[in-house]
């Protein structure tokens, strides 16, 4: 189970004991990461109805937490319900007082200081036969007495559940806007960029509401086999290479390619990129080029071939020579996983907190649980990005040991259908308890049908879609705003791939959609219900076309309610019939929805309502729901 | 999890790797009870789809099995895959075929006597330069070699799964028909009648077809605080007592009550029975009156009040002076639960193999799996029905820890919604997996509202539901087929209860509805469908008072379809749209319903047809349905 910092842990039990026997139960907790972890904290649970019970506690610190369930019967409460039966029912209770004040004078026992004095002194009270019955009953039944007793119970034959773990992550581990950008192509045109040339394209990608900076691999790129453009298997002089082609003369996975600058240049340009909000995340691809040191230092962490040859990557019939996977399995394996565990504490060292990491799916669950453990053991706020495009249960395993956050089939839903179905999925089940979707409309692997030749209505709305579905969203740019939509003929990819070349993008470009993502981002900054997908709801609306769906805020009730017309080439026009309990309407009163996005705003009366989405103007509409016009100052501070 | 014998259980489990390697799996299994329980037995997993595998085992044997998973990657299938997709791709395979010969080679080490001969054959032969490569090709893609390769896998990095355990228990188990009777009205007009005078009834009870008789307590009654009639605190000369005030100076749990005969009775009473099908079941009832021997003997094993009386059963503001319930938690409580335990082994002593236990859920849930669990180790044969009128919960822990089957809230139920809802919890969670229903339209105990001053048409009605709603069901008689409607005002209980006093039932009555009930169990007898609860689907209709429901075998395909008017007090008509597919009904055809109750014959076409029902008549329809008339002949076994 996963939460983020300030959340608040909702634990539900089932507490069940023969008989009619009051219970009494606890929610005992600790954060595993403090010091001196052996101090426990307890919260009382309270019964919902039917034997389950509920109680709830503040995550206050990243990082494991360590929770379990203590239970028992309550002897006094049991005691005390009977007997307000008796009285009701005006039966002789004496020999009930004699048993009530051995009861009191048993948790006496259990109490300490001036609490066990009191309660001694209490039972004598209760016991004494020269007081008048009444007076003695009023002293037993009264309340205090009765929360007292609970907290003294007798413990010592109560049932503790298994200890359960909930991870606590920083809040960026759920509502995290990120951009994909490389460096290389920040330069001059047909130049290799440098650090210093992307230092400028900051303040670009800060303005547009960005707050994760993605570097695809910075280190030095193997010069064998590489690859050249358009994936060709061989290059042409000038070529770059694939940066995922890890490792050459220069060195490894904690050298910077020298075209890129030194360390000191990586550290100048981390440090400006926070100045504009923005935190740089690294892509770690643990695979190795036939140049990187690793090939020549520890031929025993590759496999061999029969013909004494390392064995390349391969995906039978496709084979990839630019690179060695490694053994994970190899006999001094140990060694080859602290060394590629050190990897990330280099880059940690160097104030690095979000990995992105590239197909862990082909490496053994055991060493990323191990290797994520050790990382967040010594830096707890680390961010792991899977880049897992693979089986859903295999994605699923990732997150349980440890991933944060995860790569999705977003980019191949395109449906109202497949969004209903998919993001249920994701927000409405077990699933959401563990699995963080990051939503990407593209990356440099990926163009998808819905984008290709492509024109500006799909590229706002996919990007809607995405930062609204979900609350961890990214995109691959300038590539996205500027709306590259031509294909690799035959293929998911773009034509003349930046993985293999360097492009001169036209940021200034008059048709970017970098203002819609700008106000898209704002709209997610200022709206909290945008920062959770637990809330997500979808409503009915009578053409296919049209997905509708809200997000609600927990703690102000706000709502963000989001209709986006799939069909990017057409208007389309459809009822749509509002859930008003999810958005927390009374349905008495007209309210008003203001476009976000157009600035347009409409008074609404009642659950249906007309939309109409012409994507020439734009594809969507994300409302901000009055709830009602009479309380508009309660909204102020939104505007 | 239980099952019953004859069953197969179906296992489904996740397997996931990383990357794209081949599983394998099995299921392995034991029979817990057999000797020399070492024995594992395994079965192979196959792939259903998304990383989901399924297989499946017939449990041969009642008592406990145990089962766990087993998964593995299987080395030379990932090999071979990628092999075929290398040759189909035109590749030089020279170096795999060398790669494939040692993997070979290392399956013929873990095989053994001629398979490992003949494995250490295959792999010189791939191996072997001097053939050519497409006959060393054909000779490694071999489907056999894949096969014993497989039975071969290396399994030394196996993972495995924790064990699980199914409870597989007799038939009856799930498929049961419950008579309550009580021996002591069995005898002439006034007098106690003995189990001599019971044996007379036998075939009376048989000839309506049930096939347990369940008896209330035999053993001999307390006289101190003795109940009167109708429940009066203080008895009449000559009043019997109720039979769950067990134990007087004749004797306790062990004992027969002297007017009803002693153990020889007993015993030819339990065998004429067996002679006509009907199975003995005792009522087991953990509690003593202040006659019972143990009260003198072990007043250590009851609670006392502090004026030094023995505390008697209380549910506040009623007591029950004569009735003294067990201190579980006493000082000595281990002999107290060895003794209850005797209790239950010397009736299975006496071959009595059902016990239906008297309020479970007031003594502890871990007396019960331990004395469950011991008794059913010594007679794995044993059922024990639960007397638990409780919470939900508490009843679902009853039946988790050992109770084979249970009373349910069936008496409650009366509308279309309440038993929609309530059947399909218990029929399709989790729910049935552990959860055995008994359902029981009345009980000494529970005259419900349904059945107060209700005519016929209640009785029959509510019978057919009991029987075909649930596989195990039952009555207590001869009040029910006489209609007995009376109850004591303001009570859901019989007037003038059979448990205070000696009844003079006129089971000869023209208007007993025995000979509907003979009917109704025979029509359970002879359809497999009924004598299950896992198939049982509803179907809509459009008039709220009528229900109608199906159940299928698995086997045969057959179906039951059952139609209730639950307004058993007008003729009600309304159209039922069938679910064609929970039938296995094609659709294209007519087909023929033919209500086993009325003997009618209807030529239904397509979903929807009309049924009427006047309760005057008979309230309900159980229809069997003929999928094709053309194939009548097929269902002749039935007539």
């Amino acid at each position: 189970v996963k939460r983020e910092l300030g959340d608040s842990l909702r634990v539900e039990a089932d507490l069940v004991a023969d008989g009619h026997d009051r219970l009494g139960g606890v929610v005992r907790f600790r954060d595993d990461g403090k010091e001196g972890k052996k101090e426990w904290t307890e919260v009382p649970l309270t019964v919902v109805e039917n034997d389950r019970w509920r109680s709830e506690f503040e995550l206050e610190a990243i990082g494991p937490w360590t929770f379990f369930i203590e239970a028992w019967v309550d002897d006094f409460a049991t005691f005390r319900h009977s007997l307000i039966r008796r009285v009701e029912a005006g039966q002789d209770v004496t020999i009930e007082l004699v048993i009530g004040a051995d009861l009191v004078r048993d948790t006496a026992g259990r109490a300490e200081g001036e609490e066990a004095l009191s309660l001694a002194d209490t039972a004598d009270r209760i016991g004494d036969e020269t007081t008048a019955i009444p007076e003695r009953l009023k002293i037993i039944l009264d309340e205090k007495l009765l929360e007292l007793a609970a907290r003294h119970a007798d413990r010592t034959r109560a049932s503790r559940s298994e200890p359960l773990r909930v991870q606590v992550d920083r809040v960026k581990a759920r509502f995290s806007t990120w951009y994909e950008m490389f460096p290389r192509s920040c330069g001059p045109a047909g130049k290799h960029g440098t650090f210093r040339d992307a230092e400028a394209r900051l303040p670009y990608v800060a303005s547009m509401g960005f707050d994760v900076l993605y570097l695809p691999p910075i280190h030095p790129i193997g010069v064998s086999h590489r690859k050249g453009r358009n994936n060709a298997t061989s290059c042409e002089e000038g070529d770059p290479g694939s940066c995922w082609a890890v490792g050459a003369d220069e060195g490894g996975h904690k050298a910077i390619h020298p075209s890129l600058g030194n360390l000191a240049d990586f550290r100048h340009f981390v440090s400006a990129a926070a100045d504009v909000g923005l935190e740089v995340a690294l892509d770690i691809a643990f695979q190795a080029s036939p140049d990187h040191p690793y090939v020549r230092e520890h031929p025993e962490w590759f496999r061999h071939r029969p013909d004494g040859s390392i064995q390349y990557a391969e995906n039978p019939p496709k084979k990839y020579q630019d690179i060695f996977p490694f053994d994970f399995e190899c006999t001094r394996h140990l060694e080859l996983w602290e060394e590629l565990l050190s990897v990330f504490l280099f880059w940690a060292n160097e104030g690095i907190r979000i990995f992105r990491v590239d197909n862990p799916h082909t490496k053994p669950l055991p060493f990323w649980e191990w290797c994520i453990g050790r990382v967040t053991s010594a830096h707890p706020d680390t961010i792991f990005l899977a880049e897992a495009f693979t089986r859903p249960k295999l994605m699923y395993a990732l997150a349980k040991l440890g991933f944060t956050q995860s790569y999705t089939y977003f980019s191949w839903r395109n449906s109202k259908e497949e969004f209903t179905e998919y993001l249920t999925h994701l927000t409405g089940t077990e699933t959401a308890e563990f699995f963080r979707p990051n939503f990407w409309p593209n990356t440099p692997d990926i163009l998808p049908e819905n984008l290709q030749f492509a024109g500006r209505a799909a590229f706002i709305g996919r990007l809607v879609l995405a930062a609204t579905l979900s609350s961890s969203y990214g995109i691959y740019g300038p590539a996205y705003e500027l709306m590259d939509n031509t294909p690799r003929k035959g293929a998911e990819e773009y034509v003349d791939n930046e993985k293999y070349e360097i492009k001169n993008w036209k940021i200034e470009e008059a048709d970017s959609i970098s203002g819609v993502i700008s106000r898209i981002n704002r709209i997610r900054k200022q709206n909290r219900s945008l920062q959770h997908n637990r809330t997500l709801v979808f409503h009915e609306t009578d053409n296919p076309h049209l997905l509708c769906y809200s997000k609600r805020d927990d703690q102000d009730g706000s709502s963000i309610l989001v209709v986006v017309n799939l069909d990017f080439d057409h208007p389309q026009v459809g009822s749509l019939t509002m859930n008003f309990r999810a958005l927390g309407i009374d349905g008495e009163r007209a309210f008003q929805v203001h476009d976000l996005l157009s600035d347009a705003r409409f008074l609404w009366h009642g659950q249906k309502n007309t939309v109409a989405l012409d994507p020439e103007i734009i594809p969507a509409h994300v409302f901000r729901i009055r709830h009602s016009l009479r309380k508009e100052q309660d909204f102020e501070y939104f505007l």
